[in-house]
């Protein structure tokens, strides 16, 4: 299987932490860099999070380079609540040896694409305001980009209000920027994400693993988990940022709708809505994305667990 | 059983019709009066066809009342395409020999609940602009509402765009007004209501019954059976305004969820949706309305035919 | 001259009481009545108020109707702070002998129109709340409005924020609603009303009638002037709701423009704004108002005083 | 007097012209480079007109970078009726003998501004999309701008419709992001411009000249001339941008107020507006920006005569 080129966008995070964990141990994805935006922590925090975890689990010489501080129009909300503090919740990692690139984001992500023969995948789980400055300052680069696997949104679930996601509600004019791009998209929004939890079960599993990956993801769930079993329907937390890199590994374990995607960045009540046209009747022309409704979950769990395993 | 004092608000409309005709068919319901709004056609044929059904199928001393001729705030969008120039398909009824209340809509409400000694339910099956007016301009007859039994909006459905069903489309600030008066509402939307349709083994059944209601809902299911066949996905055609009725008679057979609804009424990609809030954290002070989501269909087609063959 | 049919809607209101004493004691005006508002102070004060100013110096058999207590869409937003506690500064007046109208104000404007036989103007000098569910419940009656004669909006100046008058701000839904109506319209808005201010010279000449309007008056402008002068860019304090009079009885000392007016109500930075289009080269067909650019303040002034001692 | 170090950014046009002539004429401004962006025509014409100019009266040694073709957020919306078919009116160029900078627009404003020791003025006179990517892209840059120096907007005045001007219009939310961003802003918007303009004797004075600049501006007035008189109450023609270059070589020929701006982005009658706040009683913490108001319309039309004289 030839590997798949990709950048990731993170706001590390818990979940973003897993997510780039589950990126750097799989064989099949070439991760080319990753790019840091302000939003579950401010950016300091991100940035911080996300050099520590490249470091300490993918040994230090992928490209981490730093981006937007503050979203496109609206200031900063971030989630301390979720995420703890540092923004990774109770886990500690070593202080990280390497430093951030000397481009930033932006400019990074462009000379990376330029000079890459092969279509690059994006994988943006954060706000999505590093992307929307990409394509806006240089529209080009738009060939050389594959498709954007994103986490956001959601089709009928939404979680700072009825209808509004985090990563939509921290950036929605960024998030209508890359919807209204023409790059084709693929969603892992709540509908799916919601579906990604692991229970106290599959922690212990991940636990049990006995690797540096399994102690730091298990000691990082749990004030996380325990803020999801009191604050929601589900029986486990959900790792939202990682069904983004399972959907490049594992296509085939997800059940998707085609779909014409807008952002509403006008309405009272819809603000940072993605409203998601899935009726037989739509102008099927329209459509822009992919959107994952449902996930394999116990294969998804195996999978996390095998990315632990695989640092013995 | 009690009878349960009852104001039809009504756009006739082929689900319209069946709608008044289950009601008035009905011996648990004391229907009080119907109203009239522009909708599903202009005011001169809603009025029109409004008459020719409570004089041919209501026996004639129920009161109808001409309300608004057009939405709040917008130009009237109305639906000859899914309900023909008539507004009742190609049904043919005897000129109506009754005409319309010296009062208006509003007026006429108000009145009737004022002189009643109990509470009145209010079924309102189009656009909501009398019932918007008759709130805004007597805000105290609220006392004399028991609740507001209404077919429009839906949680996860939209018909005419991905979010937005046709009554709310049609009068979004009066649905606006509605759900933020204070009275509480059952909100009939495209959650429930698409899963109210009738086959065509359905029709044949209402047909068979032979009676001059059968005849005139298996005539006037006609052309609106086939939009629906060819349009959606459904193998039928959705009886929205009855499912209202239905409500009325047999909430034993609908499943319902409580929820905060609000009506968006500035987003460019949402005007007109039932932001319906039903996350199990949220505030659960302000759930406002009971969110019909679905429905025992057998017994409802039961429930139509037996209402056609009560005219034998 | 013959007297002209008006009927005033009041939210009483310094600056109220002087335009309905103008009104009241003017020979060439026909007062039918008085309707009322929430607005400057809540329905209860405000209806109070309207009661007293006009049993006291009106003579008690002008009817007085009570309308809507808080705006269409919005929650009531009041200025305690301009027109005191009472509405009417740190004035007094006798407890009224009469009560409201068995009507409310909708249905008295209706019933008054409908029973007139000559066309009326109305003259609304608060929030437009109940103007607007005038026009919306009984579009017929249009045609027997001459004019409506109001208070409110600006071409370019805002009181509540740069672009946003009081009136307009309270109920910008219902503001929208007149303008769009079809009605023609006189705005005497902030352009004008600004330039109708009365200085501490003025209020003593007015004090100096020594009648019981004119020491009424003057006590009421008290607190009042002193917070424009305080405020604003103004020596004296405004007298807007007499300004809408004023042009009633002398449209010659008042400047005028025609242009097309619409009110914004969805501008995060312009709700509430009358948008007033005056340039040379639009669509003229689209003109629905006149609005009041400027005053000969000194004849304004003198009518005043005037008004005073005609209490002699 | 030390030179005034200047980037401008344009959208090449016939005003954007004149004021390129009257910047690269004077010795009072160092002309660090021109930036390009689509507006009054599409990015192809208006870098094609702008290499034209500089080359031919700026003598080829300022680089032109080309920016963005279309808005952050809207499509592109482009004036082929005011500034024709070529962006020039019926004025010809020699094909230019210079070609676009390496570097975008973006980032050749930040690579200049990196490099310079002294902070620079920006002076967009387009749509302020490079602008906003600008400080979107990298806020640090910030620091090395001494001001912006803009056309666009109005206080009192617009030209696409009541409240919006042209610049407004083609992207407000660039607009928005730039008068948001904390640099200090200095608005050249219509309510100068319109004072700001040329009569049939002023052309004739330019042409007198004699000199290839005298006799491009006054052929590229010629049906620009015709369309303002026709369609404005203006003697002549603004020449809009060239105000903003006046501004940096004479700002005691121009009246100014200290203003709060904000850009309205989602009201439906105001979309685009320059919000601008002046209330004696405003919160002076928040102005962002220093409001032109009015000209010596004689003296600028001798700085326009005197900067095509420069050319003999």
């Amino acid at each position: 299987m030839k590997k798949i080129p990709v950048i990731m966008d993170v706001d590390t995070g818990i979940d973003d932490a897993v997510a780039l964990i589950l990126a750097m141990s799989s064989p099949h994805i070439d991760l080319k860099g990753v790019t840091v935006v302000a939003g579950n922590q401010i950016l300091d925090k991100t940035i911080y999070n996300t050099l520590s975890v490249v470091d300490y689990f993918g040994g230090g010489d992928i490209p981490v380079a730093k981006g937007a501080s503050k979203p496109l129009v609206k200031e900063l909300y971030y989630d301390a609540a979720t995420h703890g503090e540092s923004g990774l919740g109770t886990a500690q990692l070593p202080k990280p040896a390497i430093t951030a690139h000397r481009l930033d984001a932006v400019d990074f992500i462009k000379e990376t694409l330029e000079n890459s023969e092969e279509k690059v995948t994006l994988v943006p789980v954060g706000p999505l305001t590093n992307i929307a400055l990409l394509l806006m300052c240089y529209p080009h680069i738009k060939e050389k980009i594959d498709k954007i696997v994103m986490m956001g949104g959601g089709a009928f679930e939404g979680n700072m209000n009825a209808v509004c996601e985090f990563n939509m509600f921290v950036d929605p004019e960024a998030a209508q920027v890359v919807f209204d791009s023409g790059v084709d998209i693929v969603m892992c929004g709540l509908d799916i994400t919601m579906k990604s939890y692991t229970t106290m079960e599959d922690i212990l599993r991940i636990k049990a693993t006995g690797t540096k990956a399994g102690e730091f993801c298990a000691e990082a769930f749990g004030v996380y988990y325990d803020r999801y079993v009191n604050n929601s329907r589900l029986p486990g937390c959900a790792v939202h940022d990682a069904v983004a890199v399972t959907y490049l590994l594992h296509p085939e374990w997800i059940h998707t709708e085609r779909a014409n995607v807008k952002v509403d960045i006008d309405g009272t009540e819809t603000y940072g809505q993605t409203v998601c046209d899935m009726r037989p009747n739509r102008n099927r022309h329209l459509d822009n994305a992919t959107v994952c409704m449902d996930i394999d979950r116990e294969k998804f769990i195996d999978l996390l667990v095998a990315a632990c395993e695989s640092y013995k």
